[in-house]
């Protein structure tokens, strides 16, 4: 299989979406000239561009494209080919509208924006096709081509017709009867019970609550019908060039796709990434989605979308401050890009996304944000040869899975408060801020190779993951689990006691009493000083457990808040956030996890990729790093011994 | 006509819903033993059992349902039998969609939740009549069978087409012609005269406010159809079982039903009742729905549904905390209830409600909250024969009636914030707190029989109403009267001078300028220290009252805040809540309305049932209570004088 | 043509909506009486009467209406007689569907409401016209007519399929092709060029973002189709009576109208006009809306709406103060207005606005309301003869345009917190609080006229609105230019470097590098102490600026945030209020615009109007003005010399 190093070899791409079919020509010219000032040597064409490409129902004006591709190979830059069916064309939605979506009221999504598309409709996936194969024939043997970009960020919902014939036939797959289906669902409760295929539909409007069985099979359903989209996509362009590798571009903490099951399916994993510029945690917010995209590479990947400045699409929309721009650029490096690319290469003047800054924004080649793209260019095209292709190795995993995510946060649980992506980030944040490289894994994978493995929340454990995670501590793993783990199994069950009994044998826990969430604010104490948010529970141990940290006041006082036995620890709350880092702290040099470096400012992060090591400083004052021995900064080519001196978003990247 | 005192004979009903089609039926022999062991004697069958009983249509599957109604028997367990039809079966909404109800948008909604069905719908009713005839049928003779329950929680509502032609009926029904319609709802207003029934539709969308007398009579009419719904099936098991009394369960403080209308129409009143346990109030809330209960049942009432811990519904979800479902299920028995049942005996593991406790949770028999739940089985058993059957007396009346909420509670009133039940709610506690007993009544009861009446706000008051409150007060009976009472009529027009004349005259009020309603948190002050929140008004009195509290700074500075008339009493504004209690306790003293007992602590709650005295503490820390004489204590057995030590929620029932 | 000045014949009229047909006619005759003594001059009838007119398709009922025309005229009062088109009856949309207004998703918009038409349908137009013609010739010739009045508040959006056809005519008249109409919406990004025209269609569901561009044309085409509903009745109603000015009446700080272009259709211009009395600046509220009423009509204008007391469409509705509504209406007679009206004469006690004040309040003729009215009426008449037809004067312009407003606020922008009417008021609220007088100008207006023009922020700037703007200041003129202003062209496009060219010459910015917008609450810093909230700017100056003031602290430290070149002065945050009012003070000062009068108490407001200086005090305790010289107050008849007292909420108005 193709794979990223093929497209790299021995670079990190730099560039972005370049969108010029919204200016003439001869803007292109001086598009590629200021491309090559800045170090880029790879674009994304054909975003976006159906109804460029087919105008009018089955004609095709590839003439441009040509030239785009000529024209970018002549600058020695390389082009990651988008087929163009994130976004039909008008003419698509008007003569043929059982291609457009309908959401659970029945509202159809029209054209006039982007994604209007069912992935459910067999005339889209056809017409798709039908461009797909032209766009893959035409372009097979250009030089220009080096990655397959199929359609963009699918994340579309469809509940209309079609999709619930599609919907029964992938029901009939994985239930394979009505019968087995009436009882995964359990559709005895309510009177829901189906007595004719012909009856199961998509969740749509009801007067209360829907059962939950359906609604996490139908976000199961939606995140395999896209993906249905992708391989077909994917099948064709593959067919024309094997050896071009295939990826699309994925956001993974929006919550749509099994990025897990999708990674399998792409030759090259890549993510969009927007954290916030004005969030303090947005580098944590980067490095978790770094953490988790490299993971399911299984080695470099592709940042696929960042911004130079600004988004357009939050409230209140920050641009970058100087410098930051490059220090996210060289973090997703450290933890694993082998591309740092942009949406998009020159800021719109028109349509939606005109506010979205670009690597070219409004200011123009003089603007700082353009000449800060430069210096990344400058930098990466350095650091290269040292870095590309090589990997980062984690001695800790965080546990992960979207199928528990969709369990979790329906409506009807203990507490809409408690949001799996939010107990995701934090428990991630306490080990950034330990300083510990994390991998992201599956609750199923194999984790033999962690000395720990963190389970923020759980919800939906089947039983194979369950299994592991107790053969895990068994075979020596160190273990540290969140509350409200292993509550559900695989249809959304809840397991007999609340709780897996593996999981409750495995921490000393004989009962569950109850699940006591807290209002968003509250907090409860324990023993140990240690301030519990969001969520606790009324455990009675079983008086196997080696340690138990107790609740302090309150209904729960005296009882087990922090179980530990052997290797493995149950934490029934989310700690506050220095109490979880400490606790965490604790745990993993316990388990002969190590900070990537001791002594390191709480500002400045660190992580090691190959033999290399980077420093990050997140900060804005000057910072000093000890850093035992001599190396040779590779951005500088300066000699450092003993200790690095850090500037405002400084970084470094250091060979022995 | 059959009563509560035929099923109970002299027991206290303890038990729930129980829907063991979730089950394999070796489960239901562990069920009936727990129950047995937790002193449960009443189950709840059937409800939202459609699709069990009729999985496709026109057959019938009654064979489950006979062994549970044997099995319940066997073990001394009688069975209150629902009627299935609060859920249909997917197949009725596939095979006929004019059952469904619609929003006043036009969307459907679907099967996959519950409730789904049009009270409108002539198939549905006709559907409904059928099995509800086939059910009382088979079970007529049964000798389980003790109550019939009919449908659940009635709460839908319907603006399609055939409820449009329902509504006309209604309306012709009401209104006679279409001029008097015209009349009525003052059409003439933004010209919206009908010039033909069929232009008449239940409340769509508009552009801007609907015609407030329209939505009015449409609240009317949707009570009137449920209502319709629930006495044709009552009328159909009542042919069969002329011996059985009939209920169902309705959540009075949502607004949907006349519940005073429905009371008449029940031969036993149940009601559901969910307060939330991290409400310091709930107790209150509990009170006020148990006193409202008890007033429409005029005896004995039965607690349908409670949940022996958390519900499902809320944003965060609190379990009750230790003792606290004894607490409120004895405060339920103090207040008239002959029946203490939960939702739902064990704990579904699946569905949509899988995360509502259950008197059998999770957690099982070792759970704490069961062992709770045996514990009020044995505490019910103990006090039956003592109280079973007995009357609660109270000396004052708070007035209530849905009407006026529907008719306040719309926009385009002087302010949003002033909602009936919040106001109602606040009255009700300023009386519980003062200790003293109440019940509720509506404005055209004969109120001779109590002290005193208290209308916490009565913004719509028919002229029967308005004269039964002045000849109240002429006959010796003492009315305080809040805010914004009697400003329209039954018609919702506006009484002139903004006020019904008739209260003007008997408060002493010469003119209403304006109302000055306060936005949420701000305050008014009186000469007499009194804060008023919510509302205030610029009245001109006319010099006849005996005793005025002025407003004090503002525009209304020296205008009447309080006015009192002989035993008239009229309050301008939601006064804080310690100075209501202040105010009411004054007031009831002077109409020779005493607390339950002298001297009771804050916490504790005390009321008298029968000849017996309950206390119930609702706090944590022991208290003792001065009870002069010697009593029994029905609970524990144990004799006490003078005083009575309360622990942690502790209960006592003292008998003479 | 015919004005304003033909109706008013040296009065100020005084009066309102007068809506009888809700009551018997022998309420009629007492309203009469009441209007004769509150010195009403003036009544609007026939808003909303269409079910009146005509009950049955066809049918035409004139006789209610010939006798209130007759009863007004037997009792001196001019009638403003409206055209019922703006609540069609009910027959209309159950006969003509198409006659109803559809929203983006689909949903229809039916009667029962008001306004529940379509701009865009020929039958409504056809029906609108037949009435309107009716009507014209039926009271053409009536004694009692003075004014038309077109239906009612525009302000409907229809986004269903006759809308998109009469869309697709107004695009190709603005576009004339295909192919300009995708150039002008910038549809080459996200793949939305049109092949067809039949593609084309009003802003409805996406998934996403929809066109901006599109939305921006949807807005105007809005607007204009409003406008031909006018301009069609008007041209019926001017044949008849080519005497007889026309208006309606518009709300224009609700954003749907381009009430620049309406102004001109109209002979007389009117305005709706409900500060929230609990606004502490209702008043400049008030201010701003009459500056640009004033502006528009170019002359003495109609405040047609007003509210006695409270309105009742607000959350919670607050009544007016004594005092207040003779403050308010004195402060339009100050700003220009010849007419003082309110809605309605008789408050309503049915229907949607029962809780919405009128003249004649619920209290009835001693109602404390009404007796303000009458006072109302009584100063009216002294000062009329003084007032009625003189100008306002105004040194300054305050530059607003709604397509700006209409481009700014959509979704996708750099923050949805920068609402374009919120800095509007700021800025306008600044010179306000400087006591200088402003009139509202377009920016394509001569401005020559004016010492300053100030920019609030005019995001999309027109070429030719560019060119005024730096030709004015060439010709002397101080122009003091907002943040975010020329941010885009006529069609959205924004404009290369972010912002227009010729503003960056004018003010001395070589590069807009970044916007900075900030969060709600965030402030920032600058050297001169200035304050800045809502939006900053990264700027880079050209050195040729005279003068600059610079950020301090954080990202923008050092850099420019005011710069002034010449005469023209940029802004580049929302300065606090006081630094925006002490700015533009000095700004003004230094362009020899000065306050009405020097020493001004903070709560006095002071217009001159002619050669009468009106003084009107916005508090509560009483203040001394200093007004040298010697005068006399037309309200009092008394002279005053050289100081007036004001008690609460009182005025003055002083001729030489």
């Amino acid at each position: 299989m193709p794979r990223l190093d093929d497209v790299t070899r021995g670079r990190i791409l730099h560039g972005g979406d370049w969108n010029p079919e919204q200016w003439p020509e001869e803007t292109w010219q001086e598009d590629v000239r200021l491309m090559r000032e800045a170090g880029v040597n790879s674009v994304t064409l054909g975003v976006f561009s159906w109804s460029r490409i087919e105008p009018r129902p089955g004609e095709r004006d590839f003439g441009w494209l040509d030239r785009l591709m000529d024209l970018a190979h002549d600058h020695g830059i390389g082009v990651v080919l988008a087929t163009p069916t994130a976004s039909p064309p008008p003419w698509m939605g008007r003569l043929h509208p059982d291609t457009l979506p309908a959401d659970a009221d029945g509202h159809t999504e029209l054209w006039g924006g982007r994604q209007h598309f069912s992935h459910s409709s067999a005339t889209y996936r056809r017409l798709a096709a039908a461009i797909t194969e032209d766009l893959a024939a035409r372009y097979a043997g250009h030089p220009a081509l080096t990655l397959w970009h199929i359609n963009n960020e699918y994340c579309t919902y469809d509940h209309g017709d079609e999709a619930a014939a599609r919907f029964r036939t992938w029901l009939r797959h994985r239930h394979g009867t009505l019968d087995a289906l009436n009882t995964a669902w359990g559709t005895a409760f309510w009177s829901q019970t189906y007595g004719d295929w012909a009856e199961v539909l998509p969740p749509r409007r009801t007067h209360y609550l829907k059962n939950p069985a359906q609604l996490l099979d139908f976000r199961r359903f939606t995140s395999d019908m896209l993906l249905e989209c992708f391989t077909a996509e994917r099948d064709i362009v593959r067919r024309h060039t094997p050896h071009v590798p295939v990826t699309t571009n994925v956001m993974p903490l929006w919550s749509g796709l099994d990025a897990w099951r999708w990674a399998e399916e792409q030759d090259v994993v890549s993510v969009d990434l927007y954290p916030d510029p004005d969030d303090p945690f947005g580098a944590q917010h980067g490095a978790l989605v770094q953490d988790m995209t490299r993971s399911q590479a299984r080695g470099p990947w592709m940042l696929m979308e960042q911004a130079a400045g600004a988004v357009n699409w939050r409230p209140v929309n920050r641009p970058k401050p100087r410098g930051l721009n490059r220090l996210w650029s060289l973090q997703a490096v450290a933890r694993g890009a082998d591309a740092v690319c942009s949406f998009q290469w020159r800021q719109s003047r028109q349509g939606a996304e005109k506010f979205h800054s670009g690597m070219l924004g409004h200011a123009g080649p003089d603007g700082r944000a353009h000449q800060e793209v430069r210096r990344i260019g400058a930098d990466l095209a350095r650091i290269a040869p040292h870095v590309a292709g090589r990997t980062v190795t984690a001695e800790a995993a965080v546990l992960h899975d979207w199928h528990a995510w969709w369990a979790s946060d329906q409506e009807g649980g203990p507490s809409r408060a408690a949001g799996h992506a939010e107990i995701l980030t934090a428990w991630h944040r306490a080990l950034w801020r330990a300083h510990v490289t994390t991998d992201v894994a599956h609750p199923e994978h194999d984790l033999t190779g962690y000395r720990m493995a963190v389970v923020p929340r759980l919800h939906l454990l089947t039983d194979r993951a369950a299994d592991n995670l107790v053969a895990y501590v068994r075979g020596g793993g160190t273990l540290v689990c969140g509350f409200g783990t292993g509550v559900v199994d695989e249809d959304d069950r809840v397991r007999p006691g609340g709780m897996d009994e593996r999981l409750r044998a495995l921490f000393g826990i004989r009962t569950l009493h109850e699940w006591w969430p807290l209002e968003p604010g509250a907090t409860v104490e324990t023993a140990g000083g240690l301030r519990g948010t969001l969520w606790s529970e009324e455990l009675e141990p079983d008086g196997t457990a080696d340690e138990t940290l107790a609740y302090r006041g309150g209904e729960l006082d005296g009882l087990p808040a922090v179980l530990r036995k052997g290797r493995a620890w149950y934490v029934s709350t989310l700690p506050e956030p220095d109490d979880l880092r400490n606790l965490l702290g604790r745990v993993a040099a316990g388990a002969g996890v190590r900070p990537v470096l001791d002594g390191l400012p709480d500002e400045v992060e660190a992580v090691r990729r190959g033999g290399l090591l980077f420093l990050l400083h997140h900060g804005r004052d000057e910072v000093a790093v000890d850093v035992p021995g001599t190396h040779r900064d590779l951005l500088t080519g300066a000699t450092v011994t003993d200790r690095v001196t850090l500037g405002r978003y400084g970084v470094a990247v250091l060979a022995p």
